[in-house]
């Protein structure tokens, strides 16, 4: 029964990425996995399985199996298309999967590194590999939106009851299976929205082209695909530094509109404006965006003001801690500046922002806000509790009240989340005492942090927006993939899949 | 009527304060408090309340209010003896204060730090100020004492339902309520196995007189107090240092017997051997310690061993690890070894001890051992429970199941524990900031951890063992105190003095 749900995800998925894929194939690396896939997907669906009906357990497992398969898959355009490049690209498998598995899951943490001939961005861009780069940028388009079509669609219909359990957790925003009765056609819709609003920055990037050099249409394309997947893989080495005040405006307004939930675009199409204005999700994500720009920008005007001259200008700083915020808060991971030099105070801030993440029901990552409200509220709640014991209190949001299995859902989702990130740290630590790293312990921290919250850069100089993960081993490296996959999918299908007790032939 | 509880307690607290100060009172300084408590407790004693009947909050407000008063209390001595020694003695009254807090709290952070004539410890022994010394760590003995009789008797028998609300999360071992039947004769059980303790390591220690120069009487009281309270405040600069490796070794055993719930030694007193072995709570304890030592030994005598001539003997590298977790898992924080230069996995790993702490129902700080078992308990059943969402699952601990509503406030707890401590070093790094620290993120968490879980020292030089909180502000050593507050009442109680909501005429 597992294995049938198995067998049926990777013909779905390899149609969904090949399909794309072999669209704008330019060199023949993409043939070769192509035809992997449609061979393999084909013979694997003539297997009929005997049983239709699939279970909650076999439902996560196909989610957990696919984007592993997915990301198997997505390495092979990269490892091949580059073959024979060895001259610049000190890269092993293993590294390219990660790199694949970083694109899938929107994290952006890249492998790629300078080297004495300069950043290997740079050389794959000048050498020709283009498609290498735009293929790295669209699986995050992908992964963007594959965490919408699944978390939306495929899960429920697959697997009803874990599925609707899941689905409690994320949609705490407006009710979505209450606005279209069908849970596959409101996937539709949100993946149109999502479409079009990719196309919207694709155009409104490419009218740069008009006014500023460093633009032309392909930047245009990779820039719009990891701002929509909220990814932050960028095609030069410079990310967004090296692009003009313009792009970057388009960019930042974009990151913010992506870490937004979509069901809300879905409210605003229906007229709902007041339910949009209403969200107090959206409220909290706008407000803690406020504060930690504001907190930002002055910290760092204040600090680095008399060191360095571009911070001398408020303004400047002002605009520095707006994108940085927003990039990382929607766990996009784009970068103008080295944040790895401003002060810890607004280090910490970052790494707040980067915790608590984009709005539920987005692609962004992180532990959304949402999660983060309700966890707030639920505290709050409890401490009213210890005074008035015999009192029944209820968690609200948006006016609704939230269901105590929701709230202990919540708490416990954080609990776990909080475990993980504090185990992968430490076991990051021991590669990162072998590197002699300048402060081990926020390196280790915030390394795992940035990839369990899909985010990119870390907070110190070797896992910074200039850094790469290239340093760490093969090991760390699979483990930093695993974490991604973790902030991805929300923990649970990497979780069972990686559990002994999934295996057992006890259901 | 809240008022009422704020004017029972006053009394009841002097009365337990000072009929231990007055007795060893060798300075005029302890005069002046005592008169002070003595006759306000009298005159607020004689304002009959209209109506004796005493609920949740008012009993969560007395625990409150009480520890605050008697903080300020317990720093009167402090000033006035050392009224007239500005010489040596740059301190405010907020030092004291915050010394006050961190004793009674067993926290054991000071505020006496090293000064160009000399440390401020030692000066203090040796310009004859030694009863002072005393009354810091007597602090220790009676609030590590105060927890057992807060939690275990005053609680319930004030408040009822929230007594026992909050005594079925302490009380996660054998159930003590069954074993005695009456709370407060539970409670004075404990104590005499607390005051039995305490007086077997005075003697040991004393022991040591007969071949170690560097004791004597004095020494063995301030070390037994600081051990049996898990505090930390010892009479000299160096801290264990200065003493024998016999001394040494005594108080390592005492300050794992005192992280131990006390609730065990009945059992054992009843001669339930079996169940001592059997609980979980125990095992864990141990077990953790373990691993650390192992760790964190290996870790200092391997990165080390070539640099500090020290380590380079594997028996020296175990003694000072085991020394040192066990003196940070039990909340204790005496040092032996300046652990701010160890590698730093060891720091991790010391701090992930720091966090996790002592066993509940024992003297020790921290977010203790069995609400940690729970948490991951409870957090592998609701993975279990993605993937069976029919099933019921329940968490077990020592063979009984706990109930859901436990679980929840144990979840729930972490939850505004991690969002207090987040909060904290937030605001600790502003200060840190100012003060130029080296690793402001890791001094600032680690100083609120640290404070949070009533250990003592931090991770980095300004707040290591040889550091002191001496150098924070004022605004910052309040926030540090309310932190200690925080950490030994388990945060309800002051978080609920600190509501605006308590005041407000609303029941």
């Amino acid at each position: 029964m597992r294995v049938t749900g198995l067998l049926l995800s990777v013909p779905l998925l390899s149609a969904i990425i090949m399909g794309e894929a072999g669209d704008r194939q330019i060199v023949c690396a993409f043939i070769v996995p192509m035809i992997i896939c449609l061979s393999l997907g084909t013979t694997l669906s003539m297997i009929k399985p005997s049983d239709k009906t699939l279970y909650a357990k076999e439902g996560i497992v196909i989610v957990g199996v696919g984007w592993i398969v997915v990301s198997v898959i997505g390495a092979l355009p990269l490892t091949i298309g580059t073959l024979g490049r060895e001259n610049f690209l000190d890269l092993s498998f293993i590294d390219w999967l990660f790199e694949s598995v970083s694109g899938f899951t929107t994290t952006g943490s890249s492998i790629l590194h300078a080297t004495s001939n300069g950043h290997q961005i740079d050389l794959l861009y000048a050498c020709g590999c283009r498609s290498i780069l735009l293929w790295r940028s669209f699986m995050h388009w992908i992964g963007g939106m594959g965490v919408l079509v699944f978390v939306l669609a495929m899960l429920p219909s697959l697997s009803g009851a874990s599925g609707l359990h899941l689905m409690k957790q994320e949609s705490t925003g407006p009710t979505v299976g209450k606005l279209v009765s069908k849970m596959s056609s409101t996937a539709r819709i949100l993946y149109l929205i999502y479409a079009i609003m990719t196309a919207v920055e694709i155009v409104m990037l490419s009218l740069s082209l008009l006014f500023d050099g460093t633009m032309n249409v392909f930047h245009a394309f990779v820039l719009s695909f990891g701002t929509a997947g909220t990814g932050g893989f960028a095609a030069t080495s410079a990310s967004l530094a090296s692009h003009g005040l313009y792009v970057q405006v388009v960019v930042t307004v974009f990151m913010f509109l992506f870490g937004i939930n979509f069901n809300l675009y879905f409210c605003l199409l229906m007229g709902k404006i007041k339910d949009v204005l209403k969200s107090e999700e959206l409220r909290l994500y706008s407000a803690l965006m406020l504060i930690a720009i504001i907190t930002i920008s002055l910290n760092v005007w204040a600090s680095l003001g008399s060191i360095i001259d571009s911070y001398s200008n408020y303004a400047n700083a002002l605009g520095e801690a707006t994108f940085t915020v927003v990039s990382l808060m929607t766990s996009t991971g784009y970068a103008i500046a080295d944040f790895t030099v401003w002060p810890s105070l607004s280090q910490g801030a970052l790494i707040a922002v980067m915790f608590i993440g984009a709005c539920s029901g987005s692609t962004g990552g992180g532990f959304k806000c949402s999660r983060f409200l309700i966890l707030v509220k639920s505290a709050i709640m409890r401490c009213r509790k210890v005074v008035n014991p015999r009192a029944v209190f209820t968690v609200k949001m948006d006016g609704k009240k939230i269901d105590d299995e929701v709230t202990a859902g919540v708490n416990g989702y954080f609990v776990i989340y909080a475990l993980i990130l504090l185990l992968a740290t430490f076991v990051i630590m021991i590669d990162v005492n072998a590197l002699g790293a300048d402060s081990p312990i926020i390196t280790a921290f915030t390394t795992s942090l940035t990839c369990l919250n899909n985010v990119g850069p870390g907070m110190t100089a070797i896992v910074g927006p200039n850094g790469s993960f290239f340093a760490f081993n093969g090991g760390i490296k699979i483990l930093l993939s695993v974490l991604m996959l973790f902030g991805r999918l929300e923990i649970y299908p990497i979780l069972l899949l990686i559990s002994p007790r999934t295996y057992s032939r006890k259901a």
